[in-house]
Formats: structure tokens, C-alpha cells, sequence
């Protein structure tokens, strides 16, 4: 039986708001498990929480329930959602906040939620993630039948994913184009280039030989973790959620490079292991913003 | 029988202080359900503690314990408090802190904290949450007697309400002014004129002839959620928490009019449905913060 | 049975990572109770991680399990730890991060973490607070037995204690010399003094002889609490972890004083109640922050 609940929102930590969201939940199911995943999602940002959910949901038992609330269109025209895959369920506004981690996902069915037995009696147009979908993930917790919280969907709406771009030329050789998608906490920078992609691309090059370019500076070599780089030193490597990062051995790869979401980062091979920009350490950074 | 108990401090989010508080809990009562409402509370703030605590509390199942500690006064004169109500109990400092709550609840009694036995065997006269408040909860919670934790209190000390104020001239008609009480996480602007002030002074009035003013700017119309407005202009609606809020849809309202708590605003109708200011719209306050 | 399990990282609080972390905890034991102690620890300061987890573990129940993660050399060539003492269970790198609490505690036994059941079925190179310190301290709280994770550790690493040093000579007396080993929340400045300190050094002198110096300001006479001296006035009071500590009444002491960690502090016996430096009040520092 499910019985945990995660939590991501854009709610803050300082309001009642996520407070209120609890206890509209356990006033349904006192003994719902809730997890906080992030309540600090940039307001409005769907993107960031629809990363961020994807980071974490697949690390939990089969048939939890995430419950994510971004919810920019609330009260308006967009559709309440419940989605359930083959391993786990997920509930909130249909606006794309779930499209990274359905996109790893077989879905079983979406539904629209329509059955107002399964909200709070009193329904506001701007806090359904009080009234509509805490209610109706307590519910669905309880045991209560996905079937039986609206109907069908055809599809739901998707975000853009941000999938890299590949050239070959006699020139360069392959080159791999893709961008920053996420600066995490560290100031490590998350690109939407992934593990399968270097693999498919670069099959049989050798990983000391792979050349990250971001900014106008490179890191030689794609190793596997920061510690195999000097203090102060650039690393690129693929991080814990498959994606290739790049970071700085003991510092914040961001204020190094000032840099924003969107930063084109390219990955080619060299062929003689020799540079052509500089190299991403501290010192040659110090322009950075700290 | 009574479970959850929530939490709700000014003590943030790094220090050791929260942590220390949920094992004096736990240590008295393993199986207590600790939630939190909000640690981020501005330390000493006992105002945005009680607005806070009020706009959670009442969501929660019936026989919730709600522990406050935004205690500036800790090892003074104050007194440490239990309050029951028909429906929840409250245990913190004797400062207001649950003001707002309470004005909304039957009281049973209220007590001032004083059988030792049921506090840490040590307590400091700087951190009663984790030596009084947080240990009296969890013996609540295993079904002590409210009170064998000490004798009755006939009043406990209360906060001022930011109430309305009402005047009502052939000039202008009915005007209410209130104030900005609360900024949440959205830059939107609470004030403290609640939806009954609306229907009991505007009776028979249409919600779009209503006309909300904030330094120098209007917003005709209190509509029913953001999405009714276009994306950057001023929006007026009554708040998931039943006030008046000011927002600007996709938007943060405090930035683009830099205002700050206190801030006066008004609301009164306009005849003829003409504008007597700016609208509220990003562009017409593009001064603003960012 | 140990259930409760408590966690500190300096993941911070937006990321997906702590939500991944309590996945993977839950997926090998979906009955724990997760306890989250500091998620804001700055990055990589294991010094701030290991003062944080010290002043909460302590009024755990018996049988907890701490699980740190400060973790700049994961990944690299630290090992993995698992600390049992008489009351406690530490999870984590083997960096110092438990220092401070294992001082405290008689130790049973240190184990480096080697056994591969027991973590997640693909461990990253960068990220070993989901793929071993959780699982591991989940299947701790299922009651497997601790020898059964790995080898024994003669030894762990430990951090420096910042001891206080002492002098007495015929001019000034008795001295103690300490420094600020952390900020907290409200701005109060935690010191290296320990109350020990001052009875072992000061025995029958009246608290209120003791002066205490910071910065070129002064605070006559240790008292108990914030309310034994007037708004806007230093304090000097032992905290509730047991350390002395410099707060001004009603507002952040190290605003005032514009200082930082490491900052020396000294108390000493005024012979005559007549200060030598300006006392400590918001009035005299008004040069500080805000």
C-alpha cells in the first residue's frame, strides 16, 4: 500500500503555505508518511521543478505518490492531474511540471481531477495544492481507486526538453552542443548532456581525451569524480543524476565562471592532448564572482 | 487520540537549534508525528510568528498540538503557556504568539507551565522550546491531562489585530483602509482587510466595480485568482487565507511597488468605472525593485 | 529497535538531493523516521557540520542513528564510517564531520563501511550519501548487526578542538583567551569557552566580576539569560550547548560588531566593577551591519 507522499513546491519555507498543505493532507490521512523534496523552487519556475522532481522521485519505494505544486495557472484554465506509471504516482497541475520524470516512466493512465468528493469542501482559486491536490493524494494513499478521481486524458502538457546537438565535420571531428540546465548547490554546473550521449557519440575515445568546453575555458579529460582533480582545479564528469557537470575541486564552479542557465557547453576530442583554450582552474577564473 | 505535533519557530534552518528541540520531543515521545510549519520565522518576530501559525493551524485534524517558540523574552518574566481549545492545543511563550489563532477558537482553558516533571531534567533560561515547550508537547501527546501541567491562567497576553478602518462620506461613499500585513514568498502583499469587510460594507456592489489602492497605483476589480488578469498586470483578490491580497500576476508584487510592511491601502467604488490612478501593471511601475 | 534517524548535509534545501537521499532511505527501510537536523551546513565546511550535528544528537533517544554528509572528498580516498557508541550510531565520511559529537560519547566501535550488499546497487563516485550512508544507516535501523557492514578502524580522523588557552600572571590575573567558533541564527557569537572553563578557573568569583572582552568592547558580569540586561544591551551568558556566548538583547550581536569566525574573546576579573573598555551596546557599535 502507498503510504509515502513527497512534497515539491514553490511555496518558500517562511509562509504557512506548506504548513497549511500538510495538514489538509494528514486532516485526510493521518498516517501519510510526507517528505519534503524542495519547497524553494524559483516561484513560477516550472522547469526548475520539473528538474528537480526528476532528480528525486526514482529513489523511492515503489508506489509513492510525488505531489508537485508550481502553479503559476492556478484557478485558471489549466487541468488538475493525477498520473499514474507503472511504479510510482504523480499529482498537480497539468502544466509540465512532470514531464522529466514521466519522460523515464511507462504510464499506465492520466487523469483530469474532477470528483469533488476527494477535495476540501471549500475550494479557493489560488491554493489548489491545499484544496484539490493534498486532499486527493491523502485519498489515493487510503487505497482509493486512481480511476475513481476523474477521467481520462488523452496526453498531458509536456515541457521542452533540453536535448543536445551533434555535428561532424572533417574539421572537428564529433562535437556534442548542449547547454547549462541546472546550477546546483555546490555551484556545479548541470548541462543537459548525458552519460548515453557521450557514450553513443564518443564510442571508443578514451575519457582523458574528451575536451568540455564552457565559456572560454576547458577541462581535458571527463573523470569520475571531483577528488581526481587538484584543489581548485576544473572537473567535468557525469554526476549523480547522469548528466555531465562541470565543478571545481573545492569551490563553486558558478563564481568562477559567472555564468547563467543557458551557458553553451560543447564536448569534442582531442586529438593530440594538447589545448586550445585555457585551462578551468581558479586562478585562471578569478574574474569570477567570488 | 492527539499525534501531530507541528512547530513553528524563529530559530532558522542551519543551527543545531531545531534539531536539538525534535530529540527533546522524541526522546519523550518516539512515536510523535513532528511537523514543521516554519522555522524561518524573523528571529523575534512574534507578529509574523502568530500570522504565520494562524494561517496553518486550522487545517490540521482535530487534537493537533501546535508548539510556537518565537520567544525574545525566553528565562524572563514571561510565562510558558498551554492553551486547549475545542479543537487543537497550543504550547509556547505567553507573548501573543497565538493571538490570531486563538481569536478564532473556542477556548477550554489556559494554563501557565509549572509541574517540572514534565519538563527536561535540566532546564537552561535560554532555550525553553527545547527544555519546556517541546517535552510538555510530547507528554500531551502520550495522553497526559492538560492539566496536571499546571494551574490555570485567567487571560494570556495578546497581540493588537491590524483591524480596518471604515469611513463612509457623500464625497467619497464607503472607503476601507487597511494595511499591508504580510509579504509572502510570491512578493505578494496581504492586508488586513478580510473578505467579511468586503461583503459587510460593499453589499450589492459587483466585485469589478471595487477599487483597491496602494501607493499611488489602482487595481479596478477584485477578481477570483491570478490567471483572470493578463501576465504583468496588478491583480486584487481575496487570498487563500480570506484577506485582501494585492498581486501582480506572474509577477512579484513588493518588488515593482517597493513597499514594505504598514503600507496603507484602501478600497472604495468607483462609479463610473473610470481609473482616478495609474492601474497597477508592471510597466506602469517599472521603478520597482527589479 | 532503533527507527529514528537523523540527518545533517550541506546538500542545502532547493536541489533534488536530499530528496534522493531520503528515497534511497526509505526503499531499504519505508518504516524510518526521518529526522532532518541541518540540510544548510555551508558547503564543505565540515567544521560548521560537525559543531551543528554535536549540539543536537545528544537529546536523541538511545539508539539513533546520525547520518552526516559533508562530504568535499567523496569519491576519493576517505573512507566510508560507522561510529557505534554506548548511546549512538554515526553514519558518514570519515573527515572529522563527528568530532565534536564523539568526544562526548564512550565509544564501542569504528567500522570503515566496505560491505557492497548493504549499499545501493550502483554506487556514483560523487555521491555516497544516497548510495551508502543511507542505505546503510536504513538497514542499521532494521537491526542488522553493526559488524556486519565492515572492517575495523583503529582509529578516525578528528578535527582540531578549538581549546581555550589560560593564563595568570600578578598584573592581570586569571585569563581566558577563546574565539567565536560559530554565528548562529540570531547573530549571537558562540565562543571556545566552555562553562567548565569558567568554574574550573574562576571558582568564587561572583559571575558578575567576570569581564568579558570582544573586539574592543566590554561586558561586565556573566548572567543567565537575554532578559538580565536591557534592550539593546550586550550579554554575556553560557548558551544552551554549554558555551559561553556574546548576545546583545534584542538584537544580533554580530551585526554590531562586525566580526567573524575566529575573532578572539577574553574573559578575565575586574577587580574594582570599573570598566576598561566601552561596554557592549547596540549605542556604542553603531557601526556595525545594520
Amino acid at each position: 500500500m502507498a503510504k509515502i507522499i513527497t512534497l515539491t513546491t514553490d511555496f518558500g519555507i517562511r509562509d504557512s503555505y506548506v504548513g497549511a498543505l500538510k495538514g489538509a493532507l494528514l486532516s485526510v490521512n493521518p498516517e501519510a508518511v510526507i517528505v519534503d523534496i524542495s519547497h524553494t523552487i524559483e516561484p513560477g519556475n516550472i522547469k526548475e521543478g520539473a528538474f528537480v522532481i526528476a532528480g528525486a522521485y526514482s529513489y523511492y519505494p515503489v508506489g509513492t505518490i510525488h505531489v508537485g505544486v508550481v502553479d503559476p495557472g492556478v484557478g485558471g484554465q489549466r487541468k488538475a492531474l493525477l498520473v499514474e506509471t507503472e511504479r510510482h504516482f504523480f499529482v498537480g497541475p497539468d502544466n509540465g511540471l512532470f514531464t522529466f520524470a514521466l519522460g523515464r516512466e511507462s504510464i499506465v493512465r492520466s487523469l483530469e481531477l474532477k470528483q469533488k468528493r476527494y477535495f476540501r469542501d471549500k475550494v479557493s482559486s489560488t491554493f489548489h495544492g491545499r484544496d484539490i491536490f493534498a486532499p486527493v493524494a491523502a485519498h489515493l494513499s487510503l487505497g482509493v481507486e486512481p480511476s475513481a478521481f476523474g477521467t481520462r486524458l488523452a496526453s498531458c502538457i509536456a515541457l521542452d526538453s533540453p536535448t543536445p546537438k551533434f555535428t561532424n565535420s572533417a574539421l572537428s571531428g564529433e562535437v556534442i552542443y548542449g547547454e547549462v540546465i541546472y546550477i546546483d548547490n555546490f555551484g556545479n554546473l548541470i548541462t543537459s548532456i548525458r552519460e548515453e550521449d557521450l557514450t553513443a557519440r564518443f564510442k571508443g575515445t578514451e575519457a582523458d581525451r574528451l575536451r568540455v568546453e564552457v565559456k572560454g575555458v576547458e577541462i581535458l579529460g571527463v573523470c569520475s569524480t571531483y577528488a581526481d582533480r587538484g584543489s581548485g582545479e576544473g572537473v567535468a564528469l557525469i554526476g549523480s543524476s547522469g548528466y555531465l557537470e562541470v565543478a571545481i575541486n573545492g569551490g563553486s564552479s558558478v563564481s568562477y565562471l559567472n555564468i547563467g542557465l543557458g551557458e553553451k557547453v560543447s564536448v569534442s576530442v582531442s586529438v593530440d592532448g594538447t589545448p586550445t583554450k585555457k585551462n578551468f582552474t581558479k586562478k585562471n577564473c578569478n574574474g569570477g564572482l567570488k
